[in-house]
Parts: structure tokens; C-alpha cells; sequence
């Protein structure tokens, strides 16, 4: 079952939004994904993020074989429709499929040409163990 | 004076990628934009949010006109090396276009049929004073 409020959603010309997942408690920003309108309606009805994966053109239920889920605390919009941001509670604490806790954990550091992205944050989990963060 | 690092970053089709800027102190989610890879070399020379305006097709200094500048604090980017997540101060609190703190104002209520997007957050700023939030 869709409704208004999904249509409202300002979907791109492939029927997508860009979905930003930030942790509730810590507001930590853990990572960005890709919603269509199934993925969106799915994680609405299930409480848990479903993203769609452009790579590999479908859905996709976030900790599927990680375990890694996201409960889905808060559901917002901005103002031009185009962009959501959920507010949740990363279950294992983890959200990167490279075993971290978020996605954005390179740093830009440095002046100049000296400037360079470094790794600020460990690995909590053995990657290898899991496909999907 | 552009670098390896910002060739680190996997621009789209467009020369585009999407910035998330995140209020420093509050951790509030702000706003998504985009950026090209002069929105990001200004940015980071200069300290101060530039995003690349899609509709407009040109650099957009966030606040030229209504002062709202962000300072930034911090860049970082994620493990696809396709979002970049700016933490910034948002000099006036402001951050929308719409005069409001966050561009992120709607959340989802409501179950099944009655589901709807609420409006949150008020309205700070009288937005006819400004035009780029």
C-alpha cells in the first residue's frame, strides 16, 4: 500500500532519492544509499532499511547477510523532497561493508599538495564475513 | 592547485557527487547538495561550504546572499569514495532556504493510510530576505 506522501518524494529521473542513515543515539552520520519507491515503502512498513543497489540493480535489506540491520527510528524529508534522512539505530554497531562503524571514515587532512584522505577509524568486524555492511 | 586527493573521489557521470553537511557542534543533519570538483577545491581553500547548483548550472557559494555561510570544520569522505560529508558551523543557525535551522524539516507520521510528512521545525527567517539559504 503507497499513498500521497510517497508521490510528495521528488524522485529522480532513474525513480530514485539518495537516503542519508544517521545514528539516532550519537548522530553520527554512518553512510549514504539509494532509495527507490519499493525500498522506501519497505523500510516504512518493516521499521528496518532496504536501499536499492544501483550496482547490482535491486533491493537491497540492509544486514541481509551481515546482520548488520537498521532499525528505522525517524523518517524525514527536506525541503526540495529529493533527499532522506533516516534516523537509526545501527544494531551491531556497524554500517560499513568494510567492517566500520561508518562509512565515512577517511578524514581530509594536510595544506596544499600535502593534502591527502586518512583512515580515522578501525575496523570492528572481519569484512570478509559479510557482503552487504 | 588541485591533487591526488580530490581524484580520490569517484565523481559521476556529471562531475558530481553529493555533500551532506552536518552541524559540528549539534550533530544535526543540515542539508544535501552537490558538488563539483571546484564546489570541493573552494571549499576546502577556503573554509567555507561552495556547492554546484544543478538547476542553475554554476557554483554557489552557500550564503552569499543571506549570509547563512558554513565554516568547515571537517571533510570526509566515505568507502566508495562517492559522498562527501562536510561538518560544519552554520554561522546563522540557518541552513535552509526556507529560513529554517535544517532543510530536513518533514517527518514521516502516522500508520498505513494515514501516513504523512509533518512539518517540525519553524520557520526562523523571513525567506524572501534571501535566495541561497
Amino acid at each position: 500500500m503507497s499513498g500521497a506522501w510517497i508521490e510528495t518524494v521528488a524522485w529522480n529521473a532513474d525513480g530514485l532519492v539518495p537516503a542519508v542513515a544517521q545514528d539516532a543515539k550519537s548522530g553520527e552520520l554512518l553512510m549514504l544509499a539509494w532509495m527507490n519507491r519499493e525500498a522506501l515503502l519497505r523500510t516504512v512498513e518493516t521499521g528496518e532499511a532496504v536501499y536499492w543497489s544501483r550496482s547490482r540493480k535491486s533491493l537491497w535489506k540492509k544486514g541481509e547477510t551481515s546482520g548488520h540491520v537498521q532499525r528505522v527510528l525517524e523518517v524525514r524529508l527536506d525541503c526540495d523532497a529529493d533527499t532522506v534522512l533516516l534516523r537509526v539505530e545501527s544494531v551491531a554497531g556497524i554500517a560499513c561493508h568494510t567492517g566500520r562503524r561508518r562509512c565515512f571514515f577517511r578524514r581530509l587532512e594536510g595544506e596544499g599538495a600535502g593534502r591527502r584522505w586518512i583512515e580515522t577509524d578501525p575496523v570492528l568486524a572481519d569484512p570478509g564475513t559479510f557482503r552487504d555492511g
